[in-house]
């Protein structure tokens, strides 16, 4: 869809999470893009200012009201509807806004998996439209951008699986690590677990508090694996291990790989280390969202929280034989709505960073 | 009650909130107490080490199960019963125990008032025992010591008031300051509003967010009053607003005052000093829970986090002629549970610190 | 200045706190500016994109580099320096900057004040160019922008003076309250303690505390105070009292005030509250960078921060015939950095809200 | 040494930092140690309460003077002798104070490794004492008690060893699990950093940040795999990355293990678990200070903040044939000070939990 529109109309669905709140605030003051609806069924009725007083500032948040979801309403309100919505329900409201013509940015999970019998494995229920997983698109850009371009319907990845995948398929591809035996370890901020009522994501119960969660089969090993072994071609299962920390955003991953080559002495180490970095810098040197950390510095996610980048930096071990990986994300952009705009961005023919920087 | 029982048999319901756990804590580890009940209805059945793991290591908190609330059971199995439920509930459950001949420590605010007009008019609702009220003792150990020893039905101060009367009242009583014009200026950790499961108490809603709110007319102010104006002889009202700050424990209170003799010269002040120093000496001076703080030092709250203590500092401010009092505590401890132990040890003629430091 | 070049080529001395950070990030997207000097004693030689690799995603902070700070450079590089350094040392550079023909945008304090005398009063030491004191225009846009419009030297005002400035000015001016027996209350992030290695702004020492400091006597009191004499028309003398709670940013001010107007009846205080209507939306109605609050909303911190923008809200208290108001903004955004864009684009009469929103 | 006293004389060197600041309180209020010396140059002439409001509650704190350390004055004051200093400091202190007569329980790095040569490699300087490492015995009460009780010199372990020993040691003494391809990976609080002012350590730096440090080569693992090999009577290697977290206490450690039995079947999976509980019940089974988690609960850190408990949980992932072990300690009191006054207890043939619960 390579136009170039200096407007496009677009819609949220679902805007009253943390996924939703960011959507809004990139949607706001995006150059290229228009938003002209926004459902929220407890919301209905107020303004994106009177919800979101933060976004008060922009003229466009006193105007525009939260409604209940129509799809009518929806399909004539905007060319892009974006779904800010829990997994299965998303679905639902895809397939009908797809048949009146919209395209679909979907957030939620429903349509990241190829297999329908991958998505009752770690769902727990049938798909609710099968039909549409081979047109989906999985919308990582720096790895899908060609086909993102032409998208009907854009499944915008994990937070998890973004800051996993990027690192990780470059050396996949390249051939460069071993396929099996790989482990990542990360932790999210809170606000990862979405804005609901519970417990155990009370101030006082995350605050000073360090714990790791689903293990050892979180549901975002689905399409983790369903990507690696695309790029693998062949089957490749990982350990992930998610943990919960006490701040608002921010994901940090840790991957530990096998090179394929050995590096015992100091010459196969800096031979390795070049064609990491020449491999990495060939994936990502031109990527606006990528960052390559040169020298001593590592990830820390205070340097990307607010920013749609992902850092990335690697240590060789040569006391184990091993390669760390590690890269640092906001959970809520470059792992949910900043990508996701990006993937608009791409649609329509727009700059990548429209909106974004 | 000038007993000294090497061990009375306690019990709790509503063991399952913030100060809850904390009593459970407090008493699990009494050297005078002996804990045969607590009473949760979302956790009846499973064991205090279940519910509470960071108190799995006391044997105890292994074999006590956590029960439905019944009077009858309760009365047969402790002497006192300590009552962390909300108000209004708390009051259904003090009549019939002190009938079946317990005595009560009550954590709520069901018995803090001696006016049940008062009562209404900060609680929106109907008295549920009104004819307790004025039995009820309320349970400031360093200002109602003898009431306490002798008390039936302990009504355990809020924590906002305990952190505002214990500096207030030494003052009033000694006619140093005006009763008018009373500013108190607090800010509260997020388990002050207790373990509920509410979208405004998540962590990515306290985190990084400072609010002030339940202005101008907090409900703790009734007792305050009461508490202020029974010791002025005449009625008080003050200012009060809290804030919500992201620590898990703590209320840091600032006071605003005005003396009633001026002190605009350096010896006026020097002299206004001493007495303040005197008045809080003979106060507190001997007060296990109470430090007055010396030289530069202010009050902070993670000096009082996890003790029983309240520490108090003062200025006086020449350009204005106000005298700045401040006072740190932990809400759960001086303001809630430790506060209750205290009077308990009191009841019993035990050492007022048992259990408690 | 009323001039409306397209670019205005920038610079900033002592860049590498917490405030010149926030510099960089606003100067580095604005559309009006280019950033051509950055000078830090301890990152000479350095990139921005080294120092600050949150920013490495903008191509300029990739080329320019950190120079030590000399004034024939800094007159050659910019039209416009922005001095984010020490009280006593900024006075240092505005003077040979501005003789060199410069316009001077500081953020320290050594403008603020028209008075030498209150300089040494409250700063311990004697000021440093007190010749260039009358020339020196408040920065707060609000209030001054005419004079801020044609100014050669502009004196950006403190983090708490803004938050508690803005509030009570059109009050004073409307004379709607007493000046007498104003209190300002406040708390703020560790952010406003600035970068420096102490260890009272450790983590471990902020973390889980709330504290009071630098009462009864504040530096800060000295341009409030000369501000809110200035709009009064006598001297006005505050209480102030500044906490320090563990989040990275913003202010949160409570403010208690007297009204000139009783307002003992319904009538009377709705009355009031219209009169306080009319002159905050007389004053801030069009203000791109005040919100005023409406209904039950409160200011919170978290729906200011990393925005320019001040929230108010305000409370009639008819139990003590108070009138409470509150704000909250970002202390380095609308308290320091972002008011300081502000006042450069009011100078070259650029769109205020250019590089802001 | 199995006396036991009613009473010991104990002292303190360097008891300014978080670590010695433990020791105090534990030490201040244990029933059978009497606290009469404690030192810090920075400190010296202050009461204990002056340092430490927080202990100012205990008469003893009130009495006790920091004084500057000196060898004479501490083998005078003192049978056992804490030191808390950094390492290089503490083994020119450990070596006098054993010539004269103390024993010595040190908290540094100093004493815990049995090679000079691993000591150079790891913290790149020689060995002040070379001649005291055979004799130091590593302070682990749960795997070298009887070593403990008579030692002169013990290696009180490091705050990470310590959560990444006590899962392990059990598991590579049974055989159950491959002594290659060990990972650990874990993660901190600030205070594990310490006490000291360095800009990477303030609040603002660590607050809303997550990063990893210290990789590939952290110090911790040359006392970390010493322990190991001797367990497992050959050499082990293995993968350890720190990283941190805004807590200020708290070490949550996951390890990625591989058994030596494969578990493809349900049956198998049943059975290596059955061996895994039976290994870990054997271990620690009676151990008052290791907490088995047992069904859905996972280590939290909020769980073990404040005690000397190291919860313990593991995971089998059929998925990818590996053993999960996830471990959580307070990295201040099971990590540091509370491991060393464990140690001392047994030293004295105390009851191993007085002073400690």
């Amino acid at each position: 869809m390579n136009c170039s529109d200096s407007s496009v109309r677009v819609a949220i669905v679902g805007a009253s999470g943390y996924s939703g709140e960011e959507l809004v605030r990139l949607l706001l003051r995006h150059p290229n893009a228009q938003l002209t609806a926004v459902t929220s069924r407890q919301n209905s009725g107020l303004t994106v200012a009177h919800i979101f007083p933060k976004f008060a500032s922009q003229p466009a948040a006193q105007l525009l009201h939260f409604t209940d979801p129509n799809i009518e309403a929806l399909a004539g309100a905007a060319e892009v509807i974006f779904l800010a919505l829990p997994h299965g329900v998303a679905a639902s409201f895809a397939a009908p806004l797809l048949e009146a013509g919209c395209r679909v940015i979907d957030l939620s999970a429903d349509f990241r998996l190829k297999s329908a019998a991958n998505y009752r494995e770690f769902y727990g229920q049938e798909h609710p439209a099968p039909h549409l997983l081979s047109e989906a698109v999985y919308g990582l850009p720096e790895i899908h951008r060609a086909q993102i371009s032409n998208a009907r319907l854009i499944a915008s990845p994990g937070c998890y699986p973004t800051s996993i995948l990027l690192p990780l398929l470059p050396l996949i591809k390249a051939g460069i690590i071993q396929t099996s035996g790989i482990i990542a370890d990360s932790m999210s901020g809170v606000s990862g677990a979405g804005r609901k009522a519970d417990l155990d994501y009370l101030f006082c119960e995350c605050n000073e508090s360090v714990r790791a969660y689903g293990i050892p089969k979180h549901r975002h090993l689905s399409e983790i694996e369903e990507q690696l072994s695309a790029a693998a071609g062949k089957k490749v299962i990982i350990q992930f291990t998610p943990h919960l920390v006490p701040v608002n955003r921010g994901i940090l991953t840790t991957l530990y790989l096998t090179p394929t080559v050995p590096f015992s002495t100091p010459v196969e180490e800096c031979a390795l280390n070049d064609s990491l970095s020449r491999i990495y810098s060939e994936a990502y040197g031109s990527e606006p969202f990528v960052r390559l950390l040169q020298g001593k510095a590592l990830p820390d996610t205070k340097n990307v929280i607010g920013t749609n980048t992902l850092e990335i930096a690697w240590r060789l071990d040569s006391r184990t034989g091993r390669l760390l990986v590690l890269s640092a994300e906001d959970n809520l952009l470059k792992g949910a709505a900043g990508q996701a705009v990006q993937s608009f961005n791409i649609l329509h023919g727009f700059p990548e960073i429209s909106g974004l920087i």
